[in-house]
C-alpha cells in the first residue's frame, strides 16, 4: 500500500513560511543545524536539553532504518520484545559495581504529588540489566539457547553536551541481547552483526563504513571487546553509528545466568549485545549524501520517492490533475508517490522537495497531456532525462539503483580522500593538519594514546580493522617504540 | 516479505518446559493470568509493580495492530511524530490548574550519582501538556490547519491496582492531537475515528463494539465531551478501549495556540484528541476470542497464519521436510508461514499453537507425500478439511475470512445475549444480577449514578450510544425522576 501521502498538504501548509538553506555545506556545523530545522527533522525548542520533538518527516524516514534493521535481525532468528524503561537501582548497581554506568542515569524517584519511591528507578540508559536478570530465570538449559532478543527503543543518558540525532539525552536506538551455549558462537553472531550493519549501510543507505577492534580502554564497560562501527562525516570526523559487544561470560556471571548442558553441567552461558545506532545512522544520512541543496534521501528509505508536481494552467487544470492522478495510480503501487497539488508555484514546490531529498521528481504540464513521455528530473545529480510513459515503472526501478551506487560513490571518494596511511612521523603530523583518518603503526599503550590526543587536540585510537589481521614490523608513529600492529585515528565526535 | 519466521525454534525451546492451559476460560480471571503466561505474552516478574515484560509472541501481535492504526490513521491525514517522554512539570501543571492530571505521574527528579533537577520532569502519562505547547509555536495561520500528528508510545501512570495490557503503570497507545479552524471540522474528526475504531475493532479483528458519548462526570479532564469505545469481556465487565475528545477551545486557551484566518483576524484553535488504547485491545483480543484451549488470533494480526507440522518417519524424512519447505515457498509469498520442524511429538506441536492461537496448521506426512491433497486444520472451529495442493492459497484467503466472519459472530453473540433494554425497575434489578450491559431510561444525574453504582456494587453509566438520538420519554428507572435519555450501564475494568 503506497497510497498513504494524501496527508504532504500539511507540510506545504508548514513550509510556506519557511524558506531553503540560507547555508553551504562546506560549513559544515551550521547547515547540520539549518537542515534539521528547514527539512522537518526536528525542533529543539522543546524546553528540556537534549530532549528534541522529532518531526514528521524525520520519524517517517527513521522509521524506515528501523523497519530494514528489524527485517535484518528477524532473519538472523532474533525476536522482538519490549522491556520496561525503568531499571531497578539495584539491578543497576550490580552492573554499575563491576562496571560502571550511573553517572549517565536519570532517576525516577517521585510519584503522585510529592510521595518519593523507596528505590530509585532509572531511565534505561541500555538494558544489559533490565534484560538480564529475565534472561536468569528464563534460560534453564542448551535447550533454550541460543537466545536472541532485541528491542526498538528510545534511551536516556545524561551526556554533557548534546546534538540532534548525534548525542541525545533521548535517542532511538535498537539493542539486541544475544545467549549462546560457546564463545564460538559469540564470535560467530559478531561477524554477523557486522554484516547487518554493513549490508543496510553500504548497500541500502549508500554509506561506507569501517569497523574496528576497539582499544582496550575504549571498549564498553563490562565487554571483552567491542567492535564498533564508525562513519566519517563532512567535517572529516568519525561518528560511532553501532557497535556490538563480546561479553563473554562477564555478565552472565554478574546475573547468575546458567544453563544445563547436554551432559547434565552446569555453565554460564556466552552473551553478546549490538546497539544499532538508529539516531546517529539518520545523523550520518543527512551529512554524508546532504549538499547546498537539502537532503538527498537513499530511494528505500525516501518516505516520498517520486513527486508529481502539476504545472497548472487555467484551461487544462482539471486534465492536467487527472493526468498526475493516473500517473500516480500507475506507479503508486510500487513506489511511493506523493501529488503536490498545493497553491504553491513550480519553483517552490521543487525547492521543498529538493530540501526534503525526494529521490525523483516528475512535471505534468500541458506539453505532458499530449505526449506519451514524461520528465524525470533526479535528485541526486540534478539531470533530467525523458521517459516513455509505460515504461517509467522500470526506469525508475533502474535508476534507483544507479541512484544509490552514484550516492555509494561520493561518499566512497570522501572517505578515500581522507583516509591516509602515515609511513613516517612527518606524514604523520601532515595528515593530522589535514583532518580525516590517519592508518598507522602504533605501540598500542594507553599512555601513548592520551599523548597522540592530547598532542593533536583529539585525535583517538579508533581501533584496528576488524576482519583483517595485518601483523606489522615496525615502530610506533608516536612513541617511536616496537608495534605490532596498524591502527586507524581520527576524531570523533 | 514472509520469510522472517525461521525464528521460531526458541519459542519451542522455551515451551519445551511449559504445558497448555490447566483452567478452562469460564475461570476467566484465573484463565487470563494462565494464558499470558502459557503464550508467551508477558512475564510479570520484571520486579517493579505495574512493569511487565512484553514477550516475542505479544510484541508480534501488537505490532501489527498498530500498524493497522497507523495506517488508517494516515489514510485519514495525519503525520507520525515522536515528542519527548519527558515533561515538564510547569507544562504539566498548567494542565493541571484547569483540568488536573498529578497523581497520576512518575518523575524524574534526579540524575548521575545524586543531583536533584532544579525543575521535576514527568514520564508522559498522556501528552498534551508536551504537544500543544510546540502547536502553539507551529501553528500561525489557517494554512497551517488542519495539523494531525499522532505518536505510537508508551505511557506511565501511577494506578493504584494493575493487570496486564489492562491498566499499568507502563502501557502502549497511540495518542493522535488534531487542531481544525472550526468546531464542525472538530465533530467530523471525531466521527472520523470512532470509524478508524469501529473498522479495525469489527472488520479486522472480529471485536464488536459500542460507542458512548460518555456522561459529563466520566469525560477527560479538560474535554468538552468524551466518545468512548467499551468492549463486553467474557465476565460481562466492559473494558474502554480507546476513545477521543472534543477539547473544543479549552486547551487552545490553556496553551496559546492561535492562528490568523483568512480575514486576518486571529481565533484560538479547535482540537480534539484521539487515543486508541494498544494494551487494552490486545487484551479484548485475547479474551473475546480465546478458548480453553489457548488463543485464537484473527488472521490479519496473526503473526504465524499457517504452521506447517512435519509427521516425520525414519525412511522419509528429509522428503517429508523438502515437501514441507516446497509448501512454505508456495503460500509463503502470500501467508506468514512457519515450518515446526523441532525435536517435539506431533501432538505437543498441535498443543502449542494451539495455545498460541495460529489460524491454521497443516501436517505433512507419507500420506501427503503421495497425494495432491493437503489438510488443513481450523483453530477457530477445530475442523479439518482436505484442500488441493494447487488450490490452497485461494482456499485459505477464503477461509480467512470465514474465520473472522466466525469470531465476530461468536463474540455478537455474546454481546447479544448480554446487552438487556431494563424497562422497568424488576428487569433492571434482575439484569443487574445477570450482568452485562443494561440499557434503560436514566435521569441524567451524577447523582443518581452515584446511587445506582453504590446499590448495584459497581454498575457505572456509559453514556447515550454515540450518533444515535433516542429521544424518549420515560422515567428514571433507579430515582423515578423523568427521564429523557437512554444511558447503557455496566460493570467496568
Amino acid at each position: 500500500m503506497k497510497t498513504i501521502f494524501n496527508m504532504y498538504t500539511n507540510y506545504n501548509n508548514n513550509m510556506s513560511k519557511k524558506q531553503g538553506l540560507t547555508v553551504k555545506k562546506s560549513n559544515f556545523s551550521e547547515w547540520f543545524t539549518q537542515i534539521i530545522d528547514k527539512a522537518d527533522l526536528a525542533d529543539i525548542r522543546y524546553g528540556i536539553q537534549g530532549f528534541i520533538v522529532h518531526k514528521s518527516w524525520s520519524i517517517r524516514i527513521i522509521k524506515q532504518i528501523i523497519n530494514m534493521f528489524e527485517e535484518s535481525l528477524e532473519k538472523e532468528g532474533h525476536e522482538p520484545v519490549l522491556f520496561p524503561l525503568l531499571i531497578p537501582e539495584e539491578n543497576l548497581k550490580k552492573e554499575a559495581e563491576h562496571f560502571g554506568f550511573l553517572p549517565e542515569v536519570f532517576w525516577v524517584s517521585q510519584k503522585g504529588a510529592n510521595e518519593t519511591l523507596n528505590k530509585r528507578l532509572a531511565l534505561r540508559p541500555t538494558s544489559e540489566s533490565a534484560f538480564y536478570p529475565m534472561y536468569s530465570l528464563w534460560i534453564r538449559s542448551y535447550r533454550d539457547l541460543p537466545l536472541k532478543k532485541y528491542q526498538s527503543v528510545t534511551a536516556y543518558r545524561n551526556e554533557s553536551v548534546t546534538r540532534p540525532f548525534i548525542r541525545g539525552h533521548e535517542f532511538i536506538w535498537i539493542e539486541s541481547h544475544d545467549v549462546f551455549e560457546t564463545h564460538e558462537e559469540s564470535l560467530k553472531q559478531i561477524k554477523n552483526d557486522i554484516n547487518i550493519m554493513k549490508n543496510i549501510m553500504i548497500e541500502k543507505l549508500g554509506i561506507p563504513i569501517l569497523s574496528f577492534n576497539r582499544p582496550e580502554w575504549d571498549k564498553f564497560l563490562g565487554a571483552e571487546s567491542t567492535f564498533a562501527i564508525d562513519v566519517l562525516m563532512p567535517d572529516k570526523k568519525v561518528l560511532q553509528v553501532g557497535a556490538t559487544h563480546d561479553l563473554t561470560q562477564k555478565f552472565s556471571k554478574t546475573f547468575d545466568i546458567k544453563y544445563l548442558d547436554k551432559n547434565g553441567n552446569e555453565n554460564y552461558v556466552w552473551q553478546t549485545c549490538f546497539g544499532p545506532g538508529i539516531w546517529r545512522i539518520f545523523a550520518a544520512l543527512i551529512s554524508i549524501h546532504g549538499d547546498d541543496k537539502g537532503l538527498k534521501l537513499p530511494f528505500d528509505i525516501a518516505p516520498i520517492q517520486v513527486v508529481i508536481i502539476p504545472i497548472i494552467s487555467k484551461d487544462n487544470n482539471s486534465k492536467i490533475i487527472k493526468k498526475c492522478e493516473l500517473l500516480k495510480n500507475t506507479i503508486g503501487k510500487k513506489f511511493r508517490v506523493y501529488i503536490d497539488d498545493t497553491k504553491k508555484t513550480p519553483g517552490e514546490k521543487y525547492n521543498k522537495w529538493e530540501l526534503y531529498g525526494v529521490p525523483f521528481r516528475i512535471e505534468i504540464g500541458i506539453k505532458e497531456l499530449k505526449s506519451n513521455f514524461v520528465t524525470l528530473s533526479k535528485r541526486y545529480n540534478k539531470t533530467k532525462i525523458k521517459i516513455k510513459y509505460n515504461s517509467l515503472e522500470n526506469k525508475i526501478e533502474k535508476l534507483s539503483l544507479e541512484m544509490n551506487k552514484i550516492l555509494l560513490n561520493d561518499a566512497n571518494k570522501f572517505l578515500k580522500n581522507n583516509l591516509r596511511n602515515a609511513k613516517n612521523k612527518n606524514d604523520f603530523f601532515k595528515y593530522v593538519e589535514n583532518g580525516g583518518i590517519i592508518k598507522a603503526t602504533f605501540c598500542g599503550k594507553e599512555n601513548c594514546a592520551r599523548e597522540i590526543q592530547n598532542y593533536t587536540k583529539g585525535l583517538k585510537i579508533r581501533g584496528t580493522f576488524y576482519g583483517k589481521n595485518e601483523k606489522v614490523l615496525g615502530k610506533c608513529i608516536y612513541c617511536n617504540k616496537s608495534a605490532k600492529k596498524n591502527v586507524y585515528m581520527a576524531k570523533q565526535y
